[in-house]
């Protein structure tokens, strides 16, 4: 069942190629051995779980960037806080979720599977084809990364602990759900819908949830005045910029990972397709939001370009295997453009979302989704639409009423005092910079 | 010899298992061949040893965040100085220290390993397990983490010139020695004393040196004055909280390349469990330091959080294979609230360490050693707390005589005009951010 | 042909050591499945190419962290649309140079071939030894690299379209052409020039591009007045640092990856081998750069320092694999004293080489290729010689030609006024450390 994402993944189309040459090879190639399968297998969950971890520090030094000096801190202690939430609550209840659904079904009904599991023998483990604590590994960090994306679109004005709780339900229960419905092999997966490593299931999941939670948040103070955006700059972009750096190499872990084997040919030429495919869409999404930026506003735009990046990344990540090159450059060069369209879209709707994780991460994401028939025949754009949308609807509805239930009860938005003088003084009761405010 | 890490660290039950099931699976499983083992093997030395690497630029982040910006260039030049110092040391002496040991034994009888030996043919390495300069590499990257401690404890008062003549000392014969005692298959691993990562033998070491030289240096100017402390908080918090993600992923390298193979099953299902049982320490550490703050000082610190990761860390390091998932998360989360405890005492006892490296190396070094037996029933208390105690005793003792000489021979600590105006403008004549300073 | 960069580069000597150590190995040690092989092969491509991907972040914050705060956010942008340009150039036009020359040729006569060439079946990859997507990968992550060493020196002053243009250029052409001759199989490697990683072919290559734009664009405003040097110090040290750390970082995969196959334990042994000399260099390039340092200026200098280090790492480029590590230290010490001595020299010829570039790459790319037959007694100093020449000559010319015509029609360096309120105001009307300045 763990294998479901694989299965899927490939598409139907490249499963028959893998199956043909294999055959093919069986003649003539002596294959790995099944221990050395299974180490392979293994080493790609643990070594590209690694770089997927380090994508954490990515998110939290592209946010720190992007805030003002006063908000910085409590974006550094959100980063750390939500990887470590989505640690412990993957293994409390999100693993159960995630992979405790019956075949073509809507939710779990196996609890605490990891919890009572001993994981089997060795010859039980390899019969799986992989180290079991490495695929918890594996898509243990892939939930934090949705949260991750929540915490920048709500920066500098959110309080620290109903983003903490928040946190723990997207983390325990709303992606893995989710995830369970495609990746645990529900009725997603069951219908045809496609998500290599999570266009969908990850980023518009966090985008989803972001999106919730800034309009019920509302705007930073000031933020839309008089019908004028105040532009609110971000006090350090070039540790944005090496955080996007992060992001990039982390995605290689991402995407080159979610093929889930490498002990074979066919495995490892699939990874080495998808980190080429994933380079070049990052680096297409780059190219064309600076030329959108400077044709939109006049000027190349950094942070356009650092965003340009991601949203041609997670473009990429619904099918960063079946495209040929070209393909990948024009999926990212898309998501570039997308990106730039769709951050003053928001600004248009009032919707604040300080680092723009909502036009890389949402709306890429529904891009990449959708575009996956143009590279793999064997999906339909039909379920292609019915995952968009169902996974949509089921994340903004179960976020907002979570959203709305801690906004009567604990509150979520930090006094008007506060967010005044800085969540880090007044939250933490520190400053980030303490020696660099020219005040 | 060299194995003799390996052999000890897995204690007598999980090697019995292992046995077993590697016989079981003889019957079943194709093993990998000879050749790939080998390879396995050396590529876990070497992507752990390059992530462990990547320590020294976490400490580095870390460090220069937690001083003022006045101090912040020589922290710098120490974190370079100090990776490169332990790279040279080890190779000139300290690997003869480690690995030239008897028996049983308490100190090299066996110089010049390194320089004379040529490592052997192919067939001989293969015999051995691994390549020899991925087990070189991996080891010294150990020795540069123990001394990556100690320059933040002793930041902003010490001079430079002292600080690189007592690196010198740790890398190439204090660490050296008392490794040798446990992983060069010396006394304490003849005894049966158990640190599969180094709690002790890294962490502590490098607590120990740095507690002695804080004693011997005394705190910062106005550090301690009329019975309060001052805060003088760190000038840049968005690096340290990068240098404590980077640090987090090169622990993944620390405690999963502890296993030292990767080329069976067991082997690497054993790394998966140490990659899983590390982060749920941290995970644990992070959210308990939290809580912690929040009951101690009425708010959630960010520079405790920080360091409640690291004492998670620091305290699974000594065993973190045998504990199951809930066993990991309990011992990291009390290093996590040794952390936010042995802050306060340290400033009570007027030791001043900057960064808080005792609290999260040492203490919690201690605390992972003793707690070993609790899940691996094959160590004994008793040896643990020789270990401790031993280690502990030496290191303490040569290091204090080490600095005691530096202070009454070159001097140690920096003039009082010069720790006022910053080491960075007295020792190297610049400024880290000469364009931020308010004044 | 695409082995040849391997067959070369082992050298003679070493190639009969291997095959004689091979023969023996066959009696008495299983080998890797042809798998096994292939996926070790790929798998060091694919993780070598992503620390060397992660070099791009390493160059964007060691050069940051050199130039003045109002140049920062530009050299943010430069380096990620660099890195973007490269990764799509390569894919265009790129590959075809350095691997459509024909044997001992000058340039290509095969155009189209990353494009056309569907790369093969399984069987077909395998029996050229590694996952075709995964070389790539490994090739287009070097190519970068030399780009990134020109926008340091060129920092500050010069425009940043013509900056981009040169970039296409240099990636898509330049650096593919003189590639070709020796890891595409031309003229140079027929001849028996050697450069295992690149110490010329990459490191020298981005020097010379560098040194002459830094010429054809002239020093920035004030920096040479009345006979004397204006110091103009780095804003932000502790980036450059870790820029650094990240280099050093990458570079165990630019010299290990540079080996081109982890499959026979000759293969990995000779990874590990570059692990241990590449680290040496680096530590004694660091200590000799404070030692001269010291001497030269009566204080060690940070910048001095990481520069050193990454002198050390270019000198031991061209051969990591033959020395033996007093060789390693030594080359490494050389290069971090060369660093020293070019900085001043290069003021003294009025050269602006804003982050130290020329020095690092150029002069110690020179010195690591000429120092090669030290160790591998299987290269000829004259082929040294001429491969040095002939590339810089090339490299030279026309990279010259290229800024010429960029000077003369859409000109390369900014506005007196744009270059005075920095260029990040003037070209991305944003600033990159908006509440820093204390102006």
């Amino acid at each position: 069942m763990k294998l479901t994402r694989h299965l899927i993944a490939g598409g139907v189309a490249s499963m028959l190629g893998m199956a043909l040459a294999s055959g093919a090879m069986a003649q003539e190639i002596q294959p790995a051995t099944d221990t050395s399968a299974f180490v392979f297998n293994s080493i790609l969950f643990l070594i590209s779980g690694m770089v997927v971890m380090f994508m954490a520090a990515g998110f939290c030094m592209l946010e720190v960037g992007m805030v003002r000096s006063k908000n910085a801190a409590t974006i550094c202690l959100k980063n750390i806080s939500l990887y470590s939430i989505a640690g412990l609550m993957v293994w409390l209840f999100g693993y159960d979720f995630i992979y405790g659904v019956s075949e073509g079904g809507f939710i779990t009904t196996d609890f605490f599977l990891w919890m009572s599991d001993d994981q089997g023998s060795a010859v039980e483990q390899i019969a799986v084809g992989y180290a079991a604590h490495s695929d918890w590994y594996f898509q243990m960090v892939f939930v934090a990364t949705a949260a991750s994306i929540v915490s920048g679109t709500l920066a500098e004005r959110i309080k620290l602990l109903p983003f903490l709780i928040f946190t723990a339900a997207l983390t325990g229960f709303i992606y893995p759900i989710q995830a369970g419905w495609q990746w645990g092999g529900g009725w997603l997966a069951a219908g045809g819908f496609s998500d290599f490593a999570g266009s969908t299931l990850v980023h518009s999941t966090g985008g989803w949830a972001a999106l919730m939670g800034a309009i019920i948040l509302g705007p930073r103070l000031g933020k839309y005045m008089d019908g004028k955006v105040s532009a609110m700059p971000g006090s350090n972009l070039p540790l944005a910029t090496l955080g996007t750096f992060i992001l990039w190499l982390g995605w290689f872990g991402f995407n080159g990972g979610s093929q889930l084997a490498a002990g074979t040919a066919d495995d490892i030429i699939a990874v080495a397709t998808i980190f080429v495919n994933t380079n070049t869409a990052a680096a297409a999404g780059v190219v064309a939001a600076m030329i959108a930026s400077h044709f939109l506003y006049k000027k190349v735009d950094l942070t356009l370009a650092l965003n340009g990046a991601i949203g041609g990344l997670v473009s990429i990540t619904a099918e960063p295997l079946a495209p040929v090159i070209w393909e990948a450059a024009f999926i990212g060069a898309v998501g570039g453009v997308l990106v730039c369209l769709a951050v003053p879209l928001l600004d248009k709707l009032k919707i604040d979302d300080v680092v723009g994780a909502i036009p890389a991460h949402l709306v890429c994401g529904i891009w990449g989704t959708l575009i996956v028939p143009l590279s793999n025949a064997g999906t339909n754009i039909g379920w292609q639409i019915i995952g968009v949308v169902s996974i949509g609807a089921f994340v903004s509805i179960v976020s907002a009423l979570v959203w709305v239930i801690l906004k009567f009860t604990i509150g979520i938005r930090a006094s008007e005092a506060d967010e005044q003088v800085g969540l880090d003084k007044a939250e933490l009761g520190l400053e980030a910079y303490p020696e660099f405010r020219a005040g």
